[in-house]
């Protein structure tokens, strides 16, 4: 008999957020499942983590849910650190994250919490798999995922990754039976046009809104803006080693 | 006679901070200076923006300070954000965030809040720099970081940046006659060793303190590490498409 993997599951939405409930169903069908995961939304929280402030953890239970599930008061980069150092009895094979509400494609992994535990869980040498759905709405329809991400958590299991990449999927939010695939893609150029909403308080205090719209940048058709438009599922190999490798040659030129 | 340089100073300490105060100070002597920090220490909050909450911004007056100087409510990010779209004139030429209280080298650069505002401008096309200092005191003195800022500046406003690239400063914490010059590196592979200090509340509830060990990984001498071991400032280029361009043709194989 095989050992059964021990998948760590987490999110940034939530561990109330229908997104992580079906990622956690389909975990469950490939091996024992573990949750940790932010007892509130943490949407564009980037790579926070908590240094100045307490951290929170209960036990909790879900009809449906995983083997142990924990709700944390921290960030999604928090609940990675805390799975692995102080709620499992070991290291986990797999660590996923999501299935955000909402894009994560192209520059929006740069702000991205879903992906941010994903990163750590990579930093930590654990192959871990970041999953978003195109659809920011509580209410959205995750049902068109399920078998895309069961085959991409099988190949990772069987595959495994290489150090220092984790994976970012996004999917398309379109019925499955016109999903047309699953593409690996680099990372679209694109970025947000913030239109900041001034408003006055009833203080008559000016504050700000952020809000913006999105711009793809990027003409290629190897991108994941350009997968997803097309109906595909985009994966995007992610590393975290930032440095521009081939700009160093560059820079030792210069006068310093 | 040229056209000053306009150029937009940011932190992830707080507009408060004795290392944006000497930053300001370097700058003020290449350019025109505009501030927009957050009103308080953001440490720690990687590329964290605000999306469910109210931005409050407020023009503040310093002895020796900038031109002008606004205080937010926000995340560096927001506030590199709020600055191009909402409170400069025009498009600065140049954006440097820090001077950091404490190191951002290596994997540091994943949870910065210095390093995401520098990036954050990078994404808007904007050259940019983020300064850190290896001392995370209040009281740090920042006299050493003086001429390699300032050196480093002006080699950024004379020979550009590539796209898609800012540059990831870090000074030793030692006197400036022992610095040995300025090295072009790589990021080093290291990681946190976190270690959660486990106490009960007055209430009779667990929590947690983050905290924990920095250890390196890597051996190379061609990494900021090994730089600033070495008595050196370590300037790494640092790049905000994520992909791992090199993975994607064996990722193709998968069975997909």
């Amino acid at each position: 008999m095989t050992k059964k993997p021990l998948i760590l599951v987490t999110n940034d939405d939530g561990i109330n957020a229908p997104g992580i409930r079906t990622l956690i169903a389909v975990m469950k069908t490939i091996g024992d499942v573990v949750v940790v995961a932010p007892d509130s939304p943490q949407s564009g929280m980037g790579h926070a983590i908590t240094l100045d402030s307490t951290l929170y953890v209960e036990q909790v239970n879900y009809k449906h849910g995983a083997l142990k599930e924990y709700s944390c008061s921290g960030t999604p980069a928090d609940c990675v650190k805390l799975a692995i150092r102080e709620l499992l009895d070991r290291k986990p094979d797999l660590c996923v994250s999501g299935i955000n509400h909402g894009s994560n494609s192209s520059i929006n992994v740069i702000y991205s919490g879903t992906m941010s535990a994903a990163l750590e869980a990579g930093i930590e040498g654990i192959p871990a798999i970041g999953f978003s759905l195109l659809n920011y709405k509580w209410q959205a329809n995750f049902e068109a995922c399920e078998s895309f991400v069961k085959t991409i958590t099988e190949n990772v299991l069987k595959q495994g990754l290489p150090n220092g990449i984790v994976l970012n999927v996004n999917i398309p939010d379109i019925p499955k039976k016109e999903i047309k695939g699953i593409k690996v893609c680099r990372q679209a150029k694109a970025n947000w046009v913030e239109e900041f909403d001034k408003r006055v308080n009833p203080q008559g205090k000016d504050y700000y809104w952020l809000s913006g719209k999105f711009v793809n940048l990027d003409g290629g058709k190897d991108t994941d803006e350009w997968a997803l438009e097309n109906g595909y599922v985009s994966l995007v190999p992610v590393q975290f080693d930032l440095t521009a490798h081939g700009v160093i040659k560059e820079l030792k030129n210069w006068d310093l």
